[in-house]
């Protein structure tokens, strides 16, 4: 039976070393941490999971929840999160939660194979995330906040990117503007529609309901949707998108109906995907800040998991308009300051 | 304290079908199952995972390793894989493995917080990955497969799609080809890069140093590799990539220079993502079955759980060319017959 002693002399290091690595602790330094785990796999040491995480009940794993892997803002973010994660000798397991929206994820919370949760997904519907919140889970919010769940939220300033593509468009001569709105639940979407919407009113261009197309966050709606709206017999100059891959869905329905982007139709997205910079698309759109926020994100989870009394905290961190060969104009200034 | 009793009531089953469902029993119907976990979650019933798996050395989940989710492949996969496990009654957690190779979730299956691996990335460098084989622990290779490694493994004919997309080349007039391989480790990569060597030799064509290009499995390298062929004096007249991601960075590497395919330069892919039929891309590939092999992984994983004895077994799917718009002529038969 190999013991942890063997594992300290093997990696030569203190057995208080190893315990610490045992414990998740952020005390040890990653490359020790890395020599003690190499030894740990050398020597055959299986420390028993149950039997420590009643010792420590610490994992040093942390279990994220996103809903929709295939779109591809979303394994950019869990990279990021990973890193971050990394970087504090946190390890990272996923649940990719399409129907069940993370119950198995909460289950494990419960049952301490994790020590705290990250939900880059979460929606008012998210079943059993509340009650989870409410038990005092260590559980943080990444990307898509929740309005009144009091826990650490680490989102963007969605409203603003709204507004920002709305003074963009109208700046630069748009009054005749399509938008193809998210699901409705995620407050990322709701956030960015109320932004646009309400800026687009303001600067006298309200949203002209025929105009708007309501759907999932997919490329083949987007596609088909934008095929429809460029069919009108007054279509859009200009189409904002409330997401990247709904916006590359657009730009392709664009190119089927073989329509040029930008000389035909402008078409800007919301997230700034590595795709979004690629040739064929060059589009223009928002920027969120991830690593950023994944990293707030990781420093409040942990602190959380530290303290569970600690005051929730949100915050919130500012986009940025990227414009790229998708839309032909500079920002401008508004017609109307605010 | 709330009891696997108090569940059953509320669930309105046997309490024999709610300690079914705790032990990841197949026998149970997935109507049923979620009503259990309703009543577990509603009533606040903690399992103690340590108890469980002492007593019934089953979690229900699987765990699957996966090195880049930001390659648009993996996340299809992943998609399938979690539709068969859940198929099977069965929980999916992801290790996103870059750098460590799976070392935590290796440590997971020995500390029983997962009931087996799916591993969809080997290499002969992962670490401690036939180590843990040889120590009969469950664990099947979807995708990438590694000669020699004695478990059951689920991967498609490479060797073959390689060939098959020599064949059509050849067939329609092209002499001059460009190859942009893959990383040398992958056995996914080399399988692919001989057949097609090796098929392209045999009809008279064998691939010229000079145009091919070798690097890792990104958008960056494939389009910057692509730009440096078509600068050429000789620029090749079609290109075949080792996967779709580099197959879409071969089309931007194009674009970058105003050339158009496919009457510049054909393009030719591998996996057949769903990016690969979007208008802008439009790229002829080869299909590679992920729901097919994702089933068949699952089935060989559980069924080694439940025998640890038996036998290894190595299934191999067929692939299929997928002719679009990136190549301009229908498949031939070769000049060559094998």
């Amino acid at each position: 039976m190999v013991t942890s002693r063997d594992v300290a002399r093997l990696a030569g290091v203190s057995q208080m070393t190893v315990s610490r690595v045992l414990q998740g602790s952020t005390k040890v330094a990653a490359g020790t941490r890395d020599r003690v785990l190499a030894a740990m796999r050398e020597s055959g040491y299986q420390p028993n999971a149950a039997a420590r995480t009643m010792r420590t009940r610490r994992t040093a794993t942390i279990g994220v929840v996103v809903a929709d892997i295939t779109n591809p803002f979303y394994p950019q973010l869990l990279e990021a999160v990973g890193r971050a994660l990394g970087e504090a000798g946190q390890r990272m397991v996923l649940w990719n939660a399409p129907d069940s929206g993370g119950t198995s994820a909460l289950e494990a919370l419960d049952e301490g194979t994790v020590d705290g949760l990250l939900f880059t997904t979460a929606t008012e519907t998210s079943p059993g995330l509340a009650d989870a919140v409410e038990r005092g889970q260590p559980i943080a919010l990444l990307h898509r906040g929740l309005d009144g769940l009091d826990c650490d939220q680490v989102t963007t300033d969605n409203v603003a990117g709204g507004r920002a593509v709305a003074d963009y468009l109208v700046g630069t001569g748009h009054t005749r503007i399509g938008f193809l709105a998210g699901p409705d639940l995620p407050a990322t979407a709701r956030h960015r529609e109320r932004g646009f919407r309400d800026r687009l009113a303001e600067l006298g261009h309200p949203l002209a309901d025929p105009l708007v197309a309501r759907g999932g966050f997919s490329h083949d709606v987007a596609r088909s949707a934008t095929r429809d709206l460029l069919s009108r017999q007054d279509p859009p100059t200009a189409v904002f998108c409330a997401n990247d891959l709904t916006a590359l869905g657009a730009v392709d329905g664009a190119v089927s109906l073989g329509k040029r982007v930008p000389a035909d139709v402008w078409v800007v997205g919301y997230d700034d995907i590595a795709m979004t910079s690629w040739d064929s698309y060059d589009l223009t759109t928002v920027r969120q800040p991830i690593a950023d926020m994944s990293r707030a994100a990781v420093r409040l989870l942990l602190a959380r998991i530290d303290d569970r009394d600690r005051p929730a905290r949100v915050e919130e961190f500012p986009c940025e308009l990227v414009v790229r060969g998708s839309t032909a104009g500079t920002p401008q200034p508004s017609a109307v300051d605010t």
